[in-house]
């Protein structure tokens, strides 16, 4: 154990503590999974939504947007970036983070970015238990920004309460991706860079898949449903946020009313258990074979076309030394 | 084992072997597995080429084009489609699939398309050994098409030669995504429907994405390069498709001589056995979960904040009813 008063300061709202707590669970230290352990039992406070869409549509500058109106509202927000995978990126992060930055000295805004951490499942697993955390801590609404569009990027979305797909005129490929059922629906659609004359043409496009998906209908005409506001904003100016923060309330209080929070968040967690134990799995296996001669040998074998990728993975799972480790 | 003789009349090349074999792949047949063993042997000559990109941009239509281009140079083809997982999608592949119907009834040409198995990996599982059966069977060159843009499809394309990303005028998240790192630069980009005013415009945005990553000089400026082109099509109209195939044909070239492909193959190679092990221990996991009593007490208490998620993971684990059978 680290230090043993980290658990009540964290609890306690400190930011120190917080920060601290976040770079144990990303650094897999075992005192961070501890400390979620200790913290958990106080968490599911929170209003966890989640921010997705393709990277440049400007969400880091809708959530500084948000971020504001809420702390006018008195409430405390924690902000989860996710950054992608390549070397890239960090010029694009460092501009989302300046973006960010009128919120650093208010001690109501915490703000961290987490980077990817390899093929593993690694990231999701960490950014699952820092939005734990951040709950914990006492931060009234959590907001987990991801880049992209990916499969990885929706497994961490996915275990938000609400979930907010902003696009800007030109996400053509997202569009596209929402009429052929690539992408889930999300429960609120922003519209961002609104200032530009093709905005309308796409608000009657996403109109066209929500219809077709009848998700468009008010929420008296469909039993238990919810309808998906698509809501034009330009953040940089705040145009469209008091109308995207009244959404995001109109969401929550639908969930609630009707047990959908609590559906959601029980399949999350059981995805959430599911997830972590895989990860683990999948990890000894790889941190075992990394040096192992034998495994070169197989791979080998299969390389030289003599033994096929599925029986070189029996033999692996047979020999299971990955097996063995992974159930300590 | 079913048919003795499926094996030999696959390597022989029967139409009707392959589309079996197929099919026992897809459901997690012993036999498909067994299958895939005996004639694993005999693949490895084929060129695979995995086309990407998001719905709608004329994927299909293109791999149709290039499809008739090889069948006049003499050379047999293999085509295979990956749904992605929505109901919705149905409508859209019914007409990729009528894109392809020209081509039924040629016997050089064997089109198949696979479902999304859910959530298991099961999908890219099933579509690597369905590739390997292809290529055993003596076709030539393997097209393999994922619709969408994440990361679940990334895996699947990953495992090609050559990877061919395919946009079209109005693809603005998908070069969005390229310039922020989260995509992979492909070995070719197509830009389809050029037949717009805005073509012109995005060449230059995508070149100026790869001078960024430095893969715009030729091979000579570059140890070891390859220049990613750039290529204009229509596909509808045959467009630009003879420049594709040679692109096609330069790149293989390119990775033969330089030992690239054997590298790429060799990682693939290895991603793939990791990927099946990985896979395997998971579903065992699920499966002895579903009805499992003392899980739905362990979940019961994450929901009730009682046992935070890597606790219930640990819990899994030490029980291990998976590991256990995963290993049989």
């Amino acid at each position: 154990m680290t230090d043993p008063t980290l658990a009540q300061r964290l609890l306690d709202g400190d930011r120190r503590a917080l920060a601290r707590a976040i770079t144990l669970v990303e650094d897999d230290r075992p005192e961070g999974w501890e400390l979620v352990k200790q913290v958990y039992p106080h968490t599911g406070s929170a209003a966890v939504v989640g921010f997705t869409g393709p990277p440049g549509v400007g969400k880091s500058t809708l959530i500084g947007a948000v971020t504001k109106a809420r702390r006018e509202a008195g409430r405390t927000v924690g902000v989860l970036s996710i950054d992608p995978s390549s070397p890239f990126t960090h010029g694009a992060l460092l501009g989302d983070r300046i973006r960010l930055s009128e919120h650093f000295l208010d001690p109501g805004v915490f703000i961290r970015s987490m980077a990817n951490r390899g093929a593993l499942g690694g990231l999701s697993e960490a950014a699952l238990q820092a939005a734990l955390l951040l709950d914990a801590a006492g931060r009234q609404d959590v907001f987990v920004e991801t880049v992209g569009v990916g499969q990885a990027e929706i497994d961490i979305i996915d275990h938000a309460d609400t979930i907010v797909l902003v696009l800007m005129p030109g996400s053509g490929d997202s569009i596209q991706a929402l009429k052929a059922g690539v992408m889930e629906i999300p429960d609120v659609i922003v519209i961002n860079k609104a200032d530009h004359p093709l905005t309308d043409t796409m608000v009657r496009e996403i109109r066209g898949v929500l219809s077709l998906a009848n998700l468009d209908r008010s929420a008296e005409e469909r039993v238990g449903g919810w309808r998906v506001p698509i809501i034009k904003t330009e953040a940089g100016r705040g145009e469209g946020v008091p109308e995207l923060v009244e959404s995001l309330e109109a969401h929550r209080a639908h969930i609630l009313a009707g047990g959908a929070l609590d559906e959601r968040r029980r399949r999350n967690l059981r995805n959430e258990v599911l997830a972590i134990a895989t990860a683990r799995m999948r990890r000894r296996l790889e941190e075992d074979l990394g040096e192992d001669e034998e495994f070169k040998r197989l791979l080998e074998e299969v390389v030289k076309r003599r033994l096929d990728p599925a029986s070189a993975a029996t033999v692996l799972l047979e020999r299971a030394p990955g097996m063995q480790r992974a159930i300590e």
